[in-house]
């Protein structure tokens, strides 16, 4: 039977770390979350957030900013000093507009990575933000929260051949990068096909679901979709690691029979790696401007 | 009956204007545009750009690019100084990852306008890109066709009721706040309902249809459905002024008895100001730099 990874119980070894890094430092860190929408995930999310600040030592001032307001309030806690980190709870408009607003984010502030900035240097394999390798680059939090618990399964994924099932700007996309600049080889599949991700490339590739699965060391699954067939132990090879980070299953119950490992959901490692981020971007931008 | 504005006789004025000054320059101009897909719209626009540089005197440099290879040949381009102006021919892979693609070029070779940057500025109403005012701000292509054909039309948007069906943010949404940096009262419709624009805020109204073209002294329409129900005349005022910049019939034909003036089409107007935008970004970013 697969080896079950709660991602609560690998995200409070990493609370416990920040805790620690946190409670050393000589000022209070502030984390802003601005809700602009009546959307109760939203809200929710932002009160796990405020849960998670308060266990790791970490001020949260949750700000509800009227959507069409959220510009200026951005650009307030851009240019404002005792503020170390910001996210906001999307959607809020749209695809195309939220990403305008993701971009009004500091780099320096950005704890989601959300950023074209970061973005740019993930893609790009740039692993930190300065040429003398002082400054780390911020990660993504979902697909950073997902290589977390790779490596809480011992599962290296150098060498190793990757499925993801989803391939947004957000997760799917950068999830893959990151993975294949780690040296995997990675077989991304969404609505619009199947593109193939090595260290130096990302490239169109004819290879089938089943003849993806039939080979694949690990599994990642993010599909939003009651209509995707679920991915199932006949399609799997033993021993195979299982990701979902979905909040649909996308997994069939019988993966336990063939998988090695399986992580049935990721948001508690998602939160905290926002919080490191924030302790990251403070390190890196803000420790230095304030002393 | 409606007076009939013809874009290509407006934009002829512009390029006139426009093959003088590059010809008084010391070195040519060059625009390179990459086309990364096999949409024959997209390829059509490529050789109509090619057309529009060599009427004005533009070196058109044309990089057929796989789109997996888009994001170093935009870098390539970026980092050339032999390089003016940069435009991509949209859509290559969808929304959110062509935004990230838009975002890549160089503000400062941004012929369109579309980086975050640009549309920051405008969302501001930030006219120049420095403080002494020297550099004047870069506005996307088809809303300031848009504006300047007003012009032509003699209708200065300042104190206007202005309706625009659309709110796309690459047409619909900067053009709102331009005009209503002009000092004209927007309503913007589009799926998700209405929006006020006014030169302050952007805020919700309850407004329909009907109420806001019967009060219209102008109403642009760019609504690329066939299911959208044509702007008739008799929910027009007279002496009205209508402008379609869709690519399909976004009014009907009976508005000629009371629209003072009818501006059918764009699209010429929009590659002008691409070319407009290459010669204002070499005085700004270029010329001294070379110099």
């Amino acid at each position: 039977m697969a080896k079950i990874i709660d991602p609560s119980e690998v995200a409070r070894k990493f609370r416990s770390e920040l805790r620690a890094q946190i409670a050393e430092l000589s000022q209070p860190l502030t984390l802003v979350g601005f809700l602009s929408t009546d959307s109760a995930p939203s809200r929710t999310y932002a009160e796990y957030t405020r849960d998670a600040c308060t266990d790791v030592g970490i001020r949260f001032d949750l700000r509800e900013v009227d959507r069409f307001q959220l510009e200026d309030a951005i650009e307030v806690a851009n240019a404002d000093p005792a503020v170390h980190g910001i996210m906001a709870y999307y959607p809020i408009f749209g695809v195309e507009r939220d990403r305008y607003l993701k971009d009004l984010v500091d780099p320096g502030k950005d704890v989601e990575g959300l950023t074209t900035h970061w973005a740019h240097k993930l893609y790009r394999n740039e692993r930190f933000a300065d040429a003398e390798k002082t400054k780390r680059a911020i990660l993504p939090c979902t697909p950073l929260a997902i290589l977390k618990l790779l490596t809480a399964a011992d599962c290296d994924p150098a060498g190793k051949k990757v499925v993801v099932f989803n391939r947004s700007e957000v997760v799917g996309r950068p999830l893959a990068r990151m993975l294949a600049n780690d040296g995997a080889e990675v077989v991304s599949f969404d609505v619009d096909g199947a593109l193939r991700f090595d260290a130096a490339r990302e490239v169109e590739t004819t290879t089938t679901r089943g003849e993806a699965l039939a080979t694949a060391d690990v599994v990642i699954t993010g599909v939003p979709s009651r209509n995707f067939p679920l991915v199932s132990a006949r399609e799997l090879r033993a021993g195979v690691v299982c990701v979902n980070f979905s909040t649909l299953k996308n997994f069939a119950d019988d993966i336990g029979e063939v998988a090695g490992v399986f992580v049935p959901r990721v948001g508690p490692m998602t939160v905290t790696m926002a919080l490191r981020n924030v302790l990251r971007l403070f390190e890196g931008y803000h420790r230095r401007a304030a002393s």
